[in-house]
């Protein structure tokens, strides 16, 4: 049996090599949390690492991802296909290891990490995954869905206010297979945390109902070993092994300082290291003794293989069950999805419905939902509001359902629903006011950069609020949402967009979905079937100008009310204007060239009209165009009177044409 | 004495009289928590009607904003100018009383609040200015600075994370004239809160070395009033009231439901609740009786008569400390602060150093900290990172200080930031990555929405951070940031722009300002005198072509070298470039056409370049211009390789400028 001090070892030599050839990153937490990673990776985890999307894997999340070191040192000892080379290429263009595990880019890592504090809330939504799926799919003698999840996590986590959202949560929920942690090692980068973290983490862990394993000393692999036993063996809450480790452990000079937490160790410190620890190996070296002892694997195949027996004598008693699974993990949408959709969307243009667009889209959940078991439902404490519950709604409590009462946590829910997108298998959407969307914001950025399908559902979306008045009156948020590179953001204008908008963001893979619906009523707009088409096109016209058009109309959900009000003026006038329905700029900036000039033609007058500010459209108008919009906070007051005063009216939209139109005739 | 069940009465009437004439509101709170209200506003509160700015006065938060009514009738009955009919026109266009409580629109309202969680770290704020300031002015037998900050809170503002974080700073700081009431009714929007939020609150607050006084009958006006002098009598803790209480108390029908909480009780209900309190008077009818009990101004200007002939003796003895402090209150600048402003600038100008603009941040901190010693600086935990600390800094332990580690609580800093800034007599100041700023957003919007002054130094502004990677390079938030209504984002180009935003940044009165500052060298840019002034216009030609200009390059920040170096590449081609540095594109759109019009003058070929998404750029370049940016997110590489690889470089900068001068030819 190997000395578990080697093993711990050869992560510490790998993560200070690195970080020393980059020149840059983190050495502290790799040296400081080596010897937990030894007890539960060596030991504990169960993991494949010749199939990292084994669905019955157990989920690690790195929640302090500076340490980014320690992981690829995991993966690579343990098996996955991340050679020596890419550790010797840390932080390099296109290499495989960048400053911060990034999922997608490197395989085995679960989930991005670095901002602080959501990667422990995208493990709670990897073990909440677990939970519920367990529960649809499990049965008598055949535990197909079984797995725990892990996570480590430090100081900086425990102090960022998510940790407080979703601890409380998996509390709540008891998260019995979910384990977290702590690397306490007293130092954040300001210096030693006692002047600015003095909170009882142990009970206020306790408090949120979990059970917690205090003063573990965290380089004692053995202790660490019992402490995650201990977790295992019960089955009533989440657990918090608090550790207690030295930053850069190892470093003779160094550990237990912030010196060692964001720079490399030098080459100096780097030998007296190896010297303290014995090493005689040269830089990047690992024994072949070493290698053997981490290498999973053969371990890793004969877990998988056990499973997939399992799941086969599964699926024999359980055919559909097992398709059923196997459909859900691969992500794909059910086979009459396309079928049933298209039908609902046909019903819905029948209906033409004048409703608000937070009902239509409860209408498509109502339609759509049914058909659809993966989607997970939820709202931070706002369901009667998002109407984010449809009538087959069963809220999660201690066993299933399919829909979760986040309470008021916008950014622990989204960062959440980036776990259960992770995880596979479930397909959440959430729902807040457009305004709290800001609360969460950092979280909505991760699932664009992961590439993850996440669908957020945003209503309350302007000055429309009223009476609860500017701090809930969203002006710019629409506006910089559409600025989040790869977050594809639909303000529909009618029941029959809203249907739509929903149909993308059910059938997107690779996109998060925000939209952003309206609290009042919104007008039915006819459409022809091939405008109904083009709605997916993000921009389409909606109604053509009576004759040659002068100018193009451009306008977004409740505006678009006003743009169709403002050519019926400007007609009634004698001037000829199109509008433009532009529900998603993001896939409309996405069609060809032609496609976009013939929806805006060059040479025409532009006006785009939205009650929110200005600059976003100078994209679409220029700086000949006009845009009618408002570029301060709104006020307190009935909507319809808001709208008047701050001058967002068909009026308004009519005079902007007629003054241009004069100007270039 | 008045029966004080009067007294609760008289709000409980007056807020849902309000709520139904709105026909829209939230009385289920005001209901709730009226009877805490009278035992802390009749018996403790020492504030003074008559004089809503009395620098001594307790500072009172409503951290659960959509009660406003609660407050509204609380600043009516006690005598402040806030009269009846006000009230009758709640939510109503410029009423004085919106939906939810705004600073600078009611007086008394000592912040806005409505998102939840932030009106409890404004109270933080409010405790740590008492607090500071006390011990920097009070002197042996004058307690100039003596007062409590209250603060109600329900659920809501308890499961949001900044809770978290700012009640961990409260303990960390023995804060222990903070008083929170908590009231704790068991109801939130989804309904019963025991499905979604089941912390052990008490212990949790425990845990953060609070004083938790459990189990309050939030109904008895003397139990309360006994935990009030109980928190009073204590000095090492700040308090956290634990009041159980029934949501919209009264209603016979309604009352300890979710219903109750934002809807208005309706007619019929009101006249049940009326029945069952025992209440004859009609809506809006209080008796002179219970207005009297309530009415304050005679009780508060004898308390600040009292006050002011302390300060008075105060003044006498140490004239040179109170005048100091009428300074600090008044908000306003050293005397000598512009002359030492204008010769720091002349001493930076001269150096013309090379140095990233975080350092030149840091060395305007030097140069301008001294002199105004209301600067109170801080950082979320990133103090060696965003150069926050000035020479003379010295942190804020048990007693006095110049700076807050804040830890790892970006949410947190910026909604202190708030409160310090609300109370009066500092000017504080934050850092964090610019990433980061997301996780703080909704606390900078609430600074511009208030139009009050904290700066914000967000360092690391680009993919200019290199190796860390996209989790950590922002690409968006500088312009979504800059589309926050009355929010001054300053880019700067080199150290002298930093100095003047710094410049500009302390003098603004109404508005915040984030400072965007690089982690990498920025070349110095040489300027005439004009020039050096015109930088506080926000956008100004900082490099005229050589001859008569045929295209202008707009730039910020790191990327004005790259104009620059253009510039001179398509001199060498006989192409005339004007290079234009928009530092502060919210004070450029304030100056006037025609200053506007001679920096960007029409019919020139434009090209802007800005490491980050381009559709902001469209406002200065149109549909005809080019920007360079990136629209997708970063890579983790050395900063150097990223720039060439996302194709941001001069000579691409040079072809776009090309290409465009071709075309207009």
């Amino acid at each position: 049996m190997i000395n578990p001090q080697s093993l711990a070892n050869a992560l510490r030599l790998l993560a200070m090599d690195g970080v020393q050839a980059a020149k840059s990153g983190h050495p502290g937490m790799p040296l400081g949390m080596a010897d937990i990673a030894v007890a539960l990776w060596h030991r504990h985890l169960r993991h494949n690492p010749v199939d990292p999307k084994w669905p019955n894997r157990d989920r690690f999340v790195l929640s302090n991802g500076h340490g980014s070191m320690l992981l690829y040192s995991l993966l690579h000892l343990t098996g996955y296909d991340l050679p020596l080379a890419e550790l010797k290429r840390f932080r390099q263009l296109h290499s495989k290891t960048p400053g911060h595990p990034e999922y997608g880019y490197t395989v085995g890592v679960e989930t991005t990490t670095g901002p602080l504090g959501q990667g422990l809330a995208n493990a709670v939504g990897f073990a909440l995954a677990e939970r519920l799926l367990a529960n649809e799919f499990n049965r008598e003698g055949f535990p197909v869905v079984d797995h725990h999840s892990y996570v480590f996590l430090g100081d900086g986590c425990m102090m960022e206010g998510i940790s407080h959202e979703v601890a409380s949560l998996a509390g709540t929920w008891k998260l019995s297979k979910l384990i977290a942690f702590y690397d306490d090692n007293g130092i954040s980068i300001d210096g030693r945390v006692e002047n600015w973290f003095t909170d009882d983490t142990p009970a206020r862990f306790e408090a949120y109902g979990w059970n917690v394993i205090r003063s573990v000393d965290g380089h004692d692999v053995d202790a660490v070993d019992a402490a995650i036993r201990a977790a295992k063996a019960q089955s009533a809450k989440p657990t918090l092994i608090c550790c207690k480790t030295v930053i850069g452990k190892g470093s003779p000079n160094k550990a237990g300082t912030h010196d060692v937490h964001g720079s490399p160790l030098g080459d100096a410190e780097i030998a007296a290291t190896r010297a303290a620890l014995g090493i005689a190996a040269g830089p990047f070296e690992v024994s072949d003794e070493v290698r053997a002892a981490w290498n999973a694997r053969e371990a890793g195949e004969a877990l998988e293989s056990e499973w997939t027996r399992l799941f086969e004598a599964y699926r024999a008693k359980y055919p559909e069950l097992a398709a059923e699974f196997a459909r859900r993990v691969s992500g794909t949408l059910p086979a009459d999805y396309a079928k049933l959709s298209n039908e609902a969307l046909a019903a819905i243009v029948a209906k033409g419905e004048t409703i608000a667009s937070r009902k239509a889209s409860q209408n498509a959940l109502d339609a759509l939902a049914p058909h659809i078991p993966e989607l997970l439902g939820g709202s931070a404490d706002l369901a009667p509001s998002n109407l984010t519950m449809w009538k087959g709604c069963s809220p999660v409590r201690d066993a299933g359902g399919n829909y979760l009462n986040y309470g008021v946590r916008e950014f622990g829910m989204a960062a959440i629903m980036n776990g259960l997108v992770l995880h596979g298998g479930l397909r959440p959407y959430g729902g807040t006011f457009l305004m709290f969307s800001e609360y969460a914001r950092n979280a909505i950025r991760m699932a664009a950069l992961m590439k993850i399908n996440p669908i957020y559902v945003f209503t309350h979306d302007g000055i429309g609020v009223g009476e609860d008045g500017p701090t809930h009156q969203p002006v710019e948020q629409t506006a910089t949402l559409r600025m989040v590179p790869n977050l594809d953001v639909w303000r529909p204008c009618d029941a029959v967009e809203s249907f739509v908008a929903w149909q993308v963001a059910l059938e997107h893979e690779a996109t998060p979905t925000a939209l952003i619906l309206s609290r009042q009523n919104l007008p039915h707009q006819p459409r022809s079937p091939q405008q109904i088409a083009d709605i997916r096109r993000g921009g389409y016209v909606l109604h053509e100008a009576e004759g040659s058009a002068q100018a193009v109309i451009l306008a977004t959900g409740s505006e678009v009310g006003l743009a169709v009000a403002a050519q019926a003026l400007l007609a009634s006038e004698g001037i000829a204007a199109r509008v433009v329905s532009m529900p998603s700029p993001h896939l409309f900036d996405k069609q060809d060239t032609a496609y976009r000039a013939q929806v805006l033609p060059k040479g025409l007058a532009r006006v785009a009209v939205e009650a929110g500010v200005t600059d976003y459209w100078r994209k679409y108008v220029g700086l000949e165009g006009e845009v009618i919009g408002l570029d301060h906070f709104g006020e307190s007051a009935p909507a319809g009177e808001l709208y008047d005063v701050f001058g967002i009216t068909a009026e308004a939209v009519a005079q902007a044409v007629r003054k241009l139109v004069k100007e270039s005739a």
